[in-house]
């Protein structure tokens, strides 16, 4: 078993988060990665009462957290009080200014976690007093901006060590098996949250073709991109953008993003349709690196089984197979 | 000490290459990690004969290797013969296709180091008959290409136990401390490949300058682009582009390459300049996201010790702190 500030805090079994996928983390995945040990999060994602309601009552009596878009949250945030209502063991952040909501998310008691991408969001993030930082690298499916796991959660984590030593840091992005928990934890991280893999789970709502054309790719053949918000017509701020398998979509617009905006009334409608669809080649596979990494559909509890045993014997074996006394 | 199975096939102390960064890499830093127990590497870079024999020269007796970007060599491929008379250690090829190149390496019985960006490009370098792949996440400062070095490093670590195990793998591109190199262990390689943080030694072929400026900087700072490209007139490969800081240079021309390239003559002339001067605001310093770790410029053997001597203890201590019975 491995046993950190995460588990202690957080009252956990092992040191994983379900990453609060939009769409794809229900409270069915949530309730299945808690029940497995960790702390599964639903994905409120954009924001939808009945949606979040319901999943809510999907988790059961297992105790879940919820994720917000930050920026989407502002624009409705009577919807952080419905999910404080449903008593989560979380709030997560991610994309955008936590200030607004901080106060009332622990003034509840509830913990609030921050999802960040830069040295600079860990700060503030810090500042508007999140329990747990998640530092997001570039390989993440989904949603983010350009640092890597490899560099930016050390460099968090000093900044953690030097002004918020209480602080708790997760990484993600990249994260795909047992090699990267280890990793992680070697880059000073007290824990993982984990995404895609989990994405590629029985209890995820994925399309099975989205997740049949994720079983065909390897690593090379995701990328980051713009084009899906610009035809959902979405209004992400600039800095993001989400990485997601290439397909006819992407090879249709990305790089012609502004024939795009020309059009996009019209492409919502297709992209939409497609989506609901679970087309993976006129929407988007939204799923990080760490894909070429996985090779079957599981459900959660054997994956998250499996990564920390995978990662426990790594952290036992490694030092001995390569430390040298003479 | 680390001993793994590059140490052993290389004969080295440290399992520790030196990136062969074009001109800030010469013959006085490759020697000085050899002589510090790892692999030093000269970076041939474009190509110029003149300069590649003055720093062989440089290294002296130390055992040393050199590199050169491939696309630039298959311009003048003279100057491989020119390198192997110098008796390498190693060759190293990046950013091209190695196969027009790589029989007359091996049969000199230099050993071939093929640095790849992709699981696909490592594939057609092992098919090529290299010895070592060092995979080179989008963290790494100076060119390069988008996968990040977590998800890349397991799996070409999965590729190579495949297809070829007795190939070598090292990890490259946001290694800046003892944690990364832990955490690259994890992921699977046998050593790593060291940039930046080599680039902010006294070795190193550096403007004071420039080493100022990374000294000021934070991971967030630094870039990928293509800007240094168009503005020296280079061949660059549209796939790869490089990570420098964020300069006046940068906010200038970043986003704005069709302008760039209708006065490229004129701005050649001007970076050429500014380079030769060392001037961080007008060429561009290239380093990579670990420049967010990197608080001194110090003796190359003093930071390769340290990576060696922080990793080690992290391995042994980590398990112990984290690995719990019950």
């Amino acid at each position: 078993m491995l046993k950190t500030r995460l588990t202690e805090r957080m009252g956990l079994r092992h040191p994983i988060i379900s990453a609060p996928m939009a769409f794809a983390a229900g409270g069915r995945l949530a309730a299945a990665v808690s029940a497995a040990g960790g702390l599964g999060l639903i994905g409120g994602g954009y924001g939808d009462a009945g949606w979040i309601t319901q999943e809510f009552r999907a988790a059961g009596n297992q105790p879940v957290g919820c994720g917000f878009i930050t920026w989407s949250l502002a624009k409705q945030p009577a919807l952080l009080d419905l999910a404080l209502s449903n008593k989560p063991k979380a709030i997560i952040l991610s994309f955008g200014d936590p200030e607004p909501f901080a106060k009332r998310i622990k003034d509840q008691g509830v913990t609030l976690i921050c999802q960040v991408q830069t040295r600079r969001d860990a700060a503030h993030a810090m500042a508007c007093g999140a329990d747990i930082i998640v530092a997001q690298g570039a390989e993440a499916g989904g949603h983010g901006q350009s640092r890597g796991t490899l560099s930016l959660v050390p460099e968090v984590a000093d900044l953690i060590a030097k002004e918020h030593p209480e602080t708790i840091l997760c990484a993600t992005g990249g994260i795909g098996d047992g090699r990267g928990v280890a990793a992680a934890f070697m880059l000073g991280a007290d824990g993982v949250m984990v995404g895609s893999r989990l994405w590629a789970s029985k209890e995820a709502n994925v399309s099975e073709r989205m997740h049949e054309a994720a079983l065909n790719s390897t690593g090379d053949d995701t990328i980051r991109s713009q084009t899906m918000d610009l035809a959902r017509k979405l209004d992400w701020p600039r800095q993001y953008n989400a990485r997601v398998l290439v397909n006819e979509f992407i090879r249709r617009w990305h790089g012609r993003e502004s024939e795009l905006i020309a059009v996009a009334d019209e492409e919502a409608a297709k992209y939409r349709a497609a989506w609901v669809d679970g087309d993976p080649e006129k929407s988007n596979t939204f799923v990080g690196e760490v894909v070429g990494l996985i090779r079957t559909i599981e459900p959660a509890s054997d994956i998250i089984e499996r990564m920390m045993r995978e990662a426990e014997e790594l952290l036992q074996s490694k030092p001995k197979d390569i430390i040298s006394k003479s």
